[in-house]
C-alpha cells in the first residue's frame, strides 16, 4: 500500500502527463519476508505491488522495478540461495503479469527487504477511480482473510510456547493447510478481477492489505463523492483462523476486520446485478471463489462490520485447479 | 544507480509504451544518510535520484515517489524532528526539479534508508541514448569528485584516531570547507546540463555515483556503438581531498577514478567544438563550473586515466552565487 498518498489516486498515485490526454498511474511497496520460501516470496511481493493498480481497474503494468534489501546478517552461502531465489519468483510474478522487470535497486541492510515499483501509462477509460460507490451497490471481496494469522500460526509450530495456546483450537494439518491456502493466495494475481471491474461497471475498489478489511474498507468510504456508508456482513475467512485468532486472545483482530492482511482480494464496490454473475465468472476464470461481503448504504462515508457478521469458513484447496 | 539494467536505457531504464511512441524513462534508487543535517540529505537523496534522468538528457520529471525507512533505533522524538525535516528536504528539491512527490513507502527498518522513484514519460526527441560517443569527442564532467572523501573526513573531526592519520595533511577549517563544497554539489540537480545537452548535441552521458568516475566512464565506454575509447586527463578534485585520500593510505583510490560520489556529476561525450561554449555556459546559468577531463579515441570500448593525470583542486564556494 503506498502512503501517503497524494493526488486523485489512491492505492495508485494517478498524474497526468504532458502527453494527450494520458495519465501515469505507479505505485511502490517493500516490506519483510513473512513466509519461508524465497520463491514464494518473490512472487508475493511482487503480486502484492501489482495489487495497487489492479485496485484502480488497471490490468496492464508497463514496467517494474524491483526493491531489494539483501541482509547482512546472511551468510554468502545463505545469500546465494536465497537471493537468487526471491528475485526469480518476483520476475516470474511479473511475467504472469505480462511486464518485465527492468531495474531497481539492491542494497545492503541488516533485515532482508523486498519490493518494487509498478507502472503503466493509462488512457482515462483504462483505470476505474475508486469514488463513485451508490446507495444499493454491493460490496465483493475476491480472496479470503486471515493471512496474517496463517502466517503467525504456522511460525509457531515451531515455538511450543506459542503452540501451546493455540493447539486446542486447531491441529498441526490445519494449521500447515491454512499456511498452503495463504500462499495460494497471497502469490494469486488481482489482474482478472481488475478486467472483470470494466466488465461488470465497478464503481471503484480498494486493495485489502495492511489496515485489514475494515481500515482499508473505511479509506474507501472515506474517498466516495457520494454520502455513501459501507456496511460488511459477511467475512470469509481461511478455514481455522478465526478460531486461532480467538485462542490467542483476540490480538489479531481479524473478526474486527482488522488484521492485517499481505496481497489481500480486492474489494469492489459493484451494481446489485452485476454483483453474483462477477463472483460467478471469476470464480470460473480462476478456479476461485469471490463473495459478496457487504452493501453500500446512505451514510457519512463511513465503514462498519456489523455486530455478528457471518465468518464464512474457507476450506484448504485440496487439489490444483480443483474448486472448492 | 539503477541496477540490474536490462532494456536499451543505461542509468535508467527505458521502455516504450503502448501509446503513440512514447517511452517510459524510470529509475530508482535509496540509501543510508551521509551527512549530518537530515533537510540536506532529503535533498541529496531527490537529486540523486533525479541524476539518473538527467544523465539521458531527460529534463522533466513526471513523477517522483519517495522510498524512507525510519530506524527502529531512533527514539520517538528523534523520529518526530528527523524524518520530517528529511521528507521536506527531499520535498523541496522534486518542487525545485518542477515535480512533486505523490506517494510511496515507509517502513521501519534497523538503518534509516532514504531514497526514490523518478518516473518521466518521453517522447524519442526527449531523452539521448548514451550510445553515440564518436572518436574526437570531448569528455566533460559537470561536478568536482571526492564527495566521499569529504563526507568521511568531516566525521573524522569527532574521531580522534581517525583525525591523527589526516591532521598533518588538512586543517579543521579546511575539512569544513571541504564538506560544505561537497554538500553544494550533492544537493545541485544535474537538470541544467541535461537541458544542455540537447542545445551541444551530446552524443551520451552518465552519472558518477557509487563506481567513481573510472567505473561509470567504463559502464559508458561499453555500451557505445562505435569501437571508442575514453581517456581521462584531468581530475577536478573537492580542494585538499586529493591530500587527504593520500594521506589515509589510499583507501578511495579517489585519484585512481574509483572513489565512490554521491549525487556526482554527469560525464558528457561532446562534439570537440561544443566542450567549451557548454562548460562556459553552464557556468553562466549555474555559477558553478564544469571541466572537459577527457577525450575520445578509436578504441576497444574501454576507458582509463593516463598515468600523471592532473588535478584540478576545487575551492570552495565563498559567497552564495560567487564564481570561483
Amino acid at each position: 500500500m503506498a502512503v501517503p498518498r497524494i493526488g486523485i489516486g489512491m492505492d495508485s498515485s494517478i498524474t497526468p502527463l504532458r502527453h494527450g490526454g494520458l495519465s501515469l498511474v505507479q505505485t511502490t511497496d517493500f516490506f519483510y519476508p513473512l513466509v519461508e520460501d524465497p520463491y514464494m516470496q518473490g512472487k508475493i511481493a511482487c503480486a502484492n505491488v501489482l495489487s495497487d493498480l489492479y485496485s484502480e481497474g488497471v490490468t496492464e503494468c508497463d514496467n517494474m522495478l524491483m526493491l531489494l534489501g539483501v541482509s547482512t546478517k546472511m551468510t554468502e552461502k545463505e545469500r546465494d540461495v536465497v537471493i537468487p531465489l526471491m528475485m526469480r519468483g518476483f520476475r516470474d510474478c511479473a511475467l504472469e503479469a505480462g511486464c518485465d522487470v527492468t531495474g531497481g535497486q539492491t542494497v545492503l541492510n541488516p533485515w532482508c527487504t523486498i519490493g518494487g515499483v509498478a507502472t503503466t501509462v493509462c488512457q482515462p477509460n483504462e483505470f476505474i477511480l475508486p469514488e463513485s460507490a451508490e446507495v444499493g451497490d454491493v460490496l465483493v471481496l475476491t480472496k479470503p482473510l486471515g493471512t496474517q494469522v496463517a502466517v503467525n500460526a504456522h511460525q509457531w509450530l515451531d515455538q511450543p510456547e506459542r503452540w501451546e495456546k493455540i493447539k486446542h483450537s486447531v491441529t498441526e494439518e490445519l494449521v500447515l493447510k491454512g499456511y498452503e491456502r495463504a500462499m495460494d493466495s497471497m502469490v494469486r494475481l488481482n489482474r482478472t478481477a481488475a478486467m472483470l471491474m470494466h466488465k461488470y461497471n465497478a464503481h471503484g475498489a480498494t486493495d485489502v492489505t495492511g489496515f485489514g478489511v475494515l481500515g482499508h474498507a473505511a479509506n474507501l468510504a472515506k474517498n466516495q463523492k457520494a454520502e455513501v456508508s459501507f456496511v460488511i456482513h459477511n467475512l470469509p475467512v481461511i478455514a481455522k483462523m478465526a478460531s486461532i485468532a480467538k485462542a490467542c486472545g483476540n490480538i489479531f483482530k481479524l473478526l474486527q476486520g482488522y488484521s492485517a492482511e499481505t496481497s489481500g482480494g480486492l474489494l469492489i464496490c459493484l451494481p446489485r446485478d452485476s454483483a453474483a454473475p462477477f463472483c460467478k465468472e471469476i470464480e470460473k476464470l480462476e478456479g476461485r471463489a469471490a463473495w459478496i461481503v457487504g452493501i453500500v448504504e446512505k451514510g457519512d462515508r463511513t465503514a462498519r462490520i456489523i455486530e455478528r457478521p457471518r465468518v464464512i469458513e474457507i476450506p484448504a484447496i485440496e487439489k490444483e485447479g480443483q474448486l472448492w
